[in-house]
């Protein structure tokens, strides 16, 4: 087995920090993506939409979309479970993390792919009008967030999730997308504080 | 329990293909969204996002995100499996319909949603500019699924899952998207026959 992974990138981060929570090890390959080495033939022959990371099992079978190689990790070995446990909690954890995707992350990435310099000749064309409307959109829902994390210790519920990965990747990912944090969303900070002093934050 | 359900969208078309496969009835309430009942206050303490479908829980849990409501039914009744079964086929299913949700579902949508008259009152700004860039990259994806379909019959592998109804959903929507399919694909064309000739399909 083989995880292609890239230090720089938000979303490898997300498979390396839910490996960490469940603690497992596994050989890993990195692939520098500011020297384009995912544009390269070889990685398109693993992952033919370029993108990182994939996973490589014994049998040859290639496992792409952080999220997917996640689950079949969480399949391996459920404990501790971060897809959540019987039907309702299953379902809040999905629910919560593709709204932390589709809601924050996609929109952060967005001003990241289309108005970062460096991201020129990754996104092509780039589309600056677009990172401008999803701009505020990113900062809206973080707003949402204080208040639900008013009323709760983590992200999903009372039990850190899958879905406090991708919330803390994405939050961590406004820097480089040049995205202040607002001063005033002290439960959102209290959040980001407790999941990065997690050992897995650093992984 | 409740379903609020649209017909006209596409994203509540896959939860009900998903419970017509299941052999589920759920009690159901229309909302209008060209009428912009989703954008009512009464709807908005339903799903503070304004999206549809949610469902409610007899406990008032609500759950919204189309696959986050699949996967509560998947979890209550297991068979037929539309998610997989066992760590890789898992994976596999999770990998499948994220691709067509990333790389083309998404793509069909922005062109929708940036581009049509329709929209112009419900996707504020529009950016035309991102339509037109995404417009090439949905059709990237179908020539690539056409490959992969001549591979297997379904789009993650020998049966019939989750991802063949999340790409169902997204090449009708290339209807009122004003794309067209291109005439060449044999492979997607043989799989879309087959996906909408099941009875699931007209759900």
């Amino acid at each position: 087995m083989k995880l292609y992974d890239s230090r720089m990138a938000p979303n490898p981060r997300r498979t390396r920090i839910f490996l960490a929570e469940k603690g497992i090890s596994v050989p890993t390959e990195q692939v520098d993506i500011m020297a384009k080495q995912h544009k390269t033939p070889e990685y398109a022959a693993i992952n033919p939409f370029q993108r990182m990371p994939a996973l490589v099992l014994d049998d040859g079978t290639v496992i792409t979309e952080s999220i997917a190689i996640c689950r079949y990790f969480e399949a391996l070995q459920p404990e501790p479970p971060l897809f959540g446990v019987g039907a309702k909690e299953i379902a809040l954890v999905e629910m919560w993390n593709r709204r932390c995707e589709i809601e924050f992350f996609a929109h952060v990435a967005a001003v990241f792919r289309h108005q970062h310099p460096a991201m020129k000749e990754l996104e092509v064309p780039q589309v600056p009008a677009y990172a401008e409307a999803m701009r505020p959109r990113a900062i809206r829902f973080l707003e949402f967030m204080d208040g639900e994390l008013g009323k709760r210790e983590f992200v999903s519920g009372d039990r850190y999730s899958v879905a406090d990965i991708t919330m803390l990747c994405a939050v961590d990912f406004m820097k480089p997308a040049r995205l202040a944090m607002p001063e005033n969303l002290s439960n959102v900070r209290r959040w980001h504080a407790a999941v990065s002093a997690r050992p897995s934050a650093r992984a």
